[in-house]
């Protein structure tokens, strides 16, 4: 195979693949070319342009490490994280909707004990989150594992400041009780950008786009025989609601915060000074493999 | 812009970017969200999957130094840098054809005289090239540069064994005398894997194809008022001719590398072993904006 066109190469390149052993990365492959090929016959770009693209993805892989991933949120940014979230997570009557994980994620959120502040002493007005977790015909699914975690009152994860904080505050594991019910302390979460000091954000900026996202608390709560829920609540109102760009918000995961002034508090607790409330109950979803195996 | 499906995020993305200043990166981004997405529909990948791509596109920056550059080697062994090549180098009579750079080329390759030896010692088949440099319609082109580099008898290249061999070898930077003329010698190179020891290498490797590249020397040939010529001239009959792993071999770029017994060789000195002479004649296409300024 020798002297391709702009078409004859597409199909050389797929002939070349055919001998790919397994069939799912066989179908992932053949997609790609085809797509990838599409992109540039689409484009043309000059041979300059193709050395702008490759210097692109060679500094976004550079900004990768352990606090950060720049390929996830270029990823979020495009659209893309949110297409495979909508592709694998239809709406279900009963059932929480999902939303982007983000890159904020901590695997070992320090275990609290329900009704705890987890605010870490950071400066924000208190807020009090209440709710349940329950199986989409309503029942409630006791011990059931949540994690939380959220940004302070200026829009920075623990993650981003650990420096100046010293320890992980926000963010916390809790188990809910017999009656999958839940509670903690903490402080109300603010909008923020994204971080857009590198590649992702000089495409934002030459996009026009701003790289905000409304204030919201992450929940991923787990329980056996059940599908892991990876979501937000964000706060009603948000300016940011209808431009968030990662593309995240659904209707069903806005929640009013409500704001109460001091005075008993719905965990009995008497509260000195105003604080606001969010009540969020969450369903799960049966997971396939445990419903054959009942 | 909130609860997307499917196709609806695809149009809110769209919507997002309209706002791009420079109509180039507009139409640039809008293709790459329309096939990024068309891709993503397509191959409906789960949230595991999307993980393992961005895990790939992490590995293949953090590949990349300043003396292997692996998003160029995934783009040449994905078909893609050939098809930017052929959209922006038709075949033109008179005018030799391109293909890839490939990922050994050296900036500031040592100057040479014409007819010097630029072997560095390596052992190998001792190589006569004599060419020339012409306009299409024949006429010479005095003084042009003429960068050329190769592999060594191993099919390995002087940047990946510096340690071993001290210094640049089979690389040389040549000007072409008052006729256009030029000679050089060296060795014979040989065929060479593609380095894939890293996530170039896994994709080959799952998609059963290897990763040879038939023997070659490249030249990237300038001159005043022409287009630079990125090119190889690749050995007749090497096994590989169908099968480049990069899809760059072109007919009119392949040359017997004819086998001589010892005797006198073109350049009048008397060879006392056998060696391989190799000869092409390069045509430049006169420079776009140096026609208009004449």
């Amino acid at each position: 195979m020798r002297n391709f066109s702009e078409t004859t190469i597409t199909d050389a390149v797929l002939e070349r693949i055919q001998d790919t052993g397994n069939p799912r990365i066989k179908q992932i492959n053949e997609a790609l070319v085809r797509h990838l090929h599409a992109f540039v016959r689409e484009v043309r770009p000059t041979q300059k342009e193709w050395e702008q693209g490759i210097d692109f993805l060679t500094r976004t892989g550079h900004m990768c490490n352990d606090k950060r991933q720049e390929f996830i949120l270029l990823s979020d940014t495009l659209g893309a994280s949110m297409l495979v979230d909508v592709i694998n997570h239809g709406a279900q009557k009963g059932v929480t909707e999902t939303t982007v994980l983000g890159p904020f994620f901590v695997e070992a959120a320090p275990d609290k004990a329900l009704g705890d502040d987890i605010s870490g002493g950071m400066v924000g007005d208190p807020m009090i989150v209440t709710g349940s977790v329950s199986s989409p015909d309503g029942k409630p699914i006791a011990n059931a594992t949540i994690d939380v975690w959220h940004s302070d009152d200026d829009g920075y994860y623990d993650v981003q400041q650990l420096d100046k904080i010293g320890d992980l505050a926000m963010r916390a594991r809790f188990h809910a009780d017999q009656n999958g019910q839940f509670r903690f302390w903490s402080i109300k979460p603010a909008a923020y950008p994204v971080p857009h000091d590198g590649p992702t954000g000089e495409m934002l900026e030459a996009q026009g786009r701003h790289p905000w996202r409304p204030a919201h608390v992450h929940f991923m709560i787990s329980a056996p025989g059940y599908e892991q829920l990876v979501t937000h609540v964000f706060v009603a109102g948000d300016k940011y609601l209808d431009s968030d760009v990662v593309f995240g918000v659904k209707d069903s995961l806005i929640r009013e915060f409500v704001r109460h002034e001091p005075g008993q508090a719905p965990d009995g607790r008497t509260q000195n000074t105003p604080y606001y409330h969010l009540n969020y109950d969450f369903g799960l979803k049966p997971d396939k493999a445990a419903s054959r195996a009942a």
